[in-house]
């Protein structure tokens, strides 16, 4: 089996000192989220299963380790300028609330279909939001105006090292919660939490296997992968919003190398988890959410001869910012 | 203001040493639940609310703490004859559970027209259901007919003291998370969880405030309080399908005794606070568990100067076993 271990002489964006720092920046302002089982998710499964709970991070996703890792980051100058980002998710309700706690500005670009839920987020914690047509050439523009006015900066929503390492800080209270954890499955989308997860939980535990759960729909890592170079798609076409992004130039070196495997599943399978994720363990989560344990489920991951040693596996849940009635369409569409 | 602490010379049937001692006998099979908080429902509440999640517990409920705490008091050769109980709800999934932990038979009789989603739970528990016809008569005499044939041990739902010291560990586990809670509210029904809990947290804290909520449709606790005598109600009338028991004859010298105060919501504020729970706590529960948040929202609770000096306070989520889809019709309908 080809090596995916941490090697010293690979440099990458993030490394288990980098994740270490952020972790203490960071740790008088994140919930240290709760570790959840269910005996009867285990039974389905067939395998010892741990949920880390990142939906009860504050804002509600685990895009608040690395939004609040960058913003705290910052020089008092630099910071009282603000930070932007162009962003209809999670990532931007994040931002917002971690400005907000350094007392800073916050500008989010946000397109105009964006789910209302998100954009209430982004008001709840304060963020100024700028709107703009819904395509990417509107809201590039639309934010480098705001960029020039104000000076803010654009804190990325995973192509910077300091996200990947705020995300990584999700492994170290993990690893802590379970010590006997073999095998990780993480969402992937532009991969800033897989990269970040993968490097601190490699670091802790050279011989932990990190897998990726990536929609069919957009399964632009799974090809990125196969074909050794990244692949982007000219479109997406899936439930989990939070997973349609393409990898970025600091995370996909971190995918290729040390990423185990990607197991891709379809959106009736991520629909089937989120049923069993809000009435077997209670969660409530959002499409992306529950792709982790549509992943353990799916016949690619229990078929799979490589996976047949992973006893004790640990699935991040990694958000649950829903609109309650979008969901239940969603249900009853893919149900 | 009148006294509600405890007294020495008083007698209930729990006290913290019974509590304590079903803590260390159960605290091998039980989940220690995790406490959740956010900022957002702070700002709203104008308070601290710190919530204990029963969701999240064994069976989805508070309710395996009771039956834990008698399943495994019983003597061998009692036990071995096995447990019954006629319940359409929590407590016959928790029994079962507790039971099968145990490997005796848990025999439940189930009246034909009980949710889906609880006979599922007592099923996957391996209970052995009997069917009843939807009438209490029915319901006793099948239990009594179950009872002779098999020598099994009849568990009260809450009028026992096992059930009530069960119940009473979640105060040790939530004063031990949250030592600077001065508050605490506990949805009402039956009463042995708020009863347990009473006696619990107040041996602890003295100065600790217990207020149970209930339902305006379903008050028969604030009416026996009112009243200083136990009322039962001909017709419940909420959507909050755990809370239509009655008071029992240990539960309520300790509601009367002991607990604070007794505040009545509406079933619109027990959907709005269930939806609060799903979009911004992210945590899925049932009608009956959000019960909590709806009162500590509530104007009988702002307005009451009473609880002005409250600033810490504990809400029990006390149970999430809920058909998505009855849910879905249930906001509909009285959202």
């Amino acid at each position: 089996m080809e090596d995916k271990s941490l090697k010293e002489d690979k440099k990458y964006a993030a490394d288990i000192d980098s994740i270490t720092k952020a972790h203490a920046r960071i740790k008088p302002y994140i919930h240290k989220t709760p570790v959840l089982s269910s005996e009867t998710l285990n039974s389905i499964a067939g395998k010892s299963l741990f949920f880390k709970c990142e939906c009860f991070q504050k804002g509600g996703a685990f895009k608040f380790r690395g939004a609040s890792n960058t913003v705290f980051s910052l020089e008092d100058e630099q910071a009282a300028k603000g930070v932007a980002t162009h962003s209809s998710g999670n990532h931007a309700a994040a931002l917002a609330l971690a400005a907000k706690m350094r007392g800073i500005p916050a500008y989010i670009v946000i397109p105009k279909n964006a789910p209302k839920c998100k954009v209430e987020n982004v008001r709840r914690y304060g963020g100024q939001i700028i709107w703009c047509e819904p395509t990417m050439q509107s809201r590039e523009e639309t934010a480098n105006k705001v960029l020039n006015e104000t000076g803010a900066v654009l804190v990325h929503p995973y192509n910077d090292p300091r996200t990947i390492s705020g995300q990584g800080t999700l492994s170290l209270e993990f690893l802590d919660q379970v010590p006997q954890l073999d095998t990780l499955i993480v969402p992937i989308s532009g991969g800033g939490l897989i990269s970040g997860i993968t490097i601190g939980a490699k670091s802790i535990n050279p011989g932990i296997r990190v897998i990726a759960a990536e929609p069919k729909g957009a399964d632009d890592a799974a090809q990125s992968k196969a074909s050794g170079q990244i692949i982007t798609l000219a479109q997406t076409n899936t439930i989990a919003d939070g997973l349609r992004a393409s990898l970025g130039s600091l995370t996909w070196p971190i995918v290729r190398d040390l990423v185990d495997d990607i197991i891709t599943v379809e959106d009736k399978e991520i629909v089937d988890a989120m049923k069993l994720c809000y009435e077997i363990l209670k969660v409530a989560i959002e499409p992306s959410g529950a792709i982790g344990l549509a992943a353990v489920l799916s016949d690619s991951f229990k078929q799979n001869p490589a996976f047949k040693d992973s006893r004790n596996i640990g699935i991040v849940l990694s958000g649950g910012n829903v609109d309650l009635g979008v969901l239940w369409e969603s249900l009853h569409l893919h149900g």
